[in-house]
């Protein structure tokens, strides 16, 4: 890809609210490639200080404030999944992989914008790296490795792409990596690691705001090997998603991801949510919510029927 | 890059409304390289149809009727400057070079998204040969020639990039043109042909809409390397414009472009869009309009401040 992409030294790499491990990664290597900072917009989670951690590499700095800054936008490309602020930043450029839906990120010129149909973020930051031919450090390809393995969740998800699988065994091979299904069993019990957390902060963790015309919606995902013990705060989290609800919410739904089998049940926080649910995916609700056999990714499997549903 | 990209052979390859050499071109050699179906929404100007003659390559087919069809939209990234139907088709990709505002093509679920700072979206198309491996033929050679000259007009204007020169040099040589300078004159002089259009047609041969927020704004140019000769049409163009504003729009623009000077004036249909274009270039209304001079570039030069004027 003849793209010659250069940043001034003061860019900020910036990933979404409710930092994950991909968007991390990614803001981290995409910095440590063109020169400038990194930025977390939130707390990282368990599964992203392993990582981070593992291969030694200091965790971003905190920001939320953008205004007049030079942004480049990593692992999100819509305005409500960063602070406020960001609308009055100077957006250089937008690399990510999801939908675009409302509230994207306009800009009064031309700028960069490269969305591709992979997994993850870091895959396409890793391939950065090898169009401009930089030397991947053991840190960096770790650091990649991680995010790579975080959204695939381990490269088992449906959705995961051979370009991602060939990226990660590169990545591996320089970070020193040598069992790769190992290391992602490391990362998903780290991550599955929720005992610190309140129903709230659970709700909260892998939480993203959605904008379908005038429509606000809410909705957290919590992926976990000991997904029961998160259901075991069913009601404590029902309560969190109705209290949520009033902050000018149309609808709030969380989806117990059970790892260990690859399916999902989504919720919604009252029955007006459960009978959008219904409707969305064609299923009536079970004793907890709408079961979704095999289906685990909210950007592939949860927000397209949602995303039809609101826009029709 | 590695991006695997490939289309269903149904696809269409649809270049904007009012179509230009660099949106039909794009499209004939997306649809040469990925197999599919090149699409044109309206005629084409006298430099296309110069180009496409001189390499023997035939006219797109006509269609304005996308629901329900797989789409790859090329040279443009809004809903605006596509027929209404597009909003109903299966947009597959998005491949561009112009900056995001309103209006975007939205989609339920992820999409390759590829925009580039290119001065031309043919450049961005045989960099996809490149990637690729695939030969490109003289033919196609000569197309994506053509679309890189007609949006750099000759490789002048100066948002052309060291990219766009590197690959119009190595289709040049493939498409066998050895006076790269003097084709591209000889594609100025068909552009400038403008004889058999009446003014309200001069307007609308290269005029597209911008939506900013609620505020919907046309904006036509002409360049020509006898623009004296479309200026004696000042007050039908006038009347032209007025007649058009009267289609919902609140403001109508039109830039005579100089191709002898590379100078633009910009003109509204009446007192109102004078106004705009003084407060959004900071520059007063001469004898005809606001002069910029060294500026001819819609996409860079003239929709950012206009853009910047109607957002705040």
């Amino acid at each position: 890809m003849s793209v010659q992409l250069s940043f001034p030294s003061n860019a900020l790499f910036v990933g979404h609210k409710n930092p994950d491990t991909d968007c991390t990664c990614s803001a981290i290597a995409a910095a440590n490639l063109w020169g400038g900072t990194p930025i977390v917009q939130g707390e990282l989670n368990p599964e992203t200080e392993f990582v981070l951690k593992q291969f030694n590499v200091e965790k971003p700095a905190f920001e939320d404030n953008f205004a007049g800054k030079d942004v480049v936008v990593v692992d999100h490309n819509q305005t409500t999944q960063s602070a406020a602020s960001v609308v009055e930043a100077n957006i250089l450029s937008i690399i990510d992989h999801h939908a675009v839906q409302d509230n994207f990120f306009f800009q009064k010129g031309p700028i960069h914008i490269d969305m591709r149909t992979v997994a993850s973020c870091c895959t396409i930051i890793a391939d950065y790296y090898a169009d401009m031919n930089v030397e991947i450090s053991a840190q960096m390809a770790g650091v990649m490795l991680g995010g790579i393995l975080s959204d695939t969740l381990g490269l088992t998800v449906p959705h995961t792409t051979d370009i991602d699988r060939e990226v990660a065994a590169k990545l591996a091979k320089i970070a020193g990596v040598e069992d790769v299904e190992a290391f992602a069993q490391e990362m998903l019990i780290a991550k599955s690691d929720l005992s610190k957390y309140t129903a709230a902060e659970i709700l909260n963790l892998d939480y993203k705001d959605f904008i379908f015309g005038d429509i606000k919606i809410g909705f957290g995902v919590c992926e976990s090997l000991l997904i029961d013990k998160v259901i075991a705060k069913h009601d404590e989290i029902s309560a969190a998603m109705q209290e949520n609800k009033k902050n000018g919410y149309e609808a709030i739904f969380f989806a117990y991801v059970d790892l260990t089998t690859n399916n999902s049940v989504v919720i919604g926080a009252d029955d007006a949510d459960f009978t959008v649910l219904e409707k969305a995916f064609g299923i009536s609700k079970g004793d907890l919510g709408v079961s979704l056999e095999g289906k685990i990714s909210r950007k592939n499997d949860f927000i397209p029927p949602v995303s039809a549903y609101f826009n029709n």
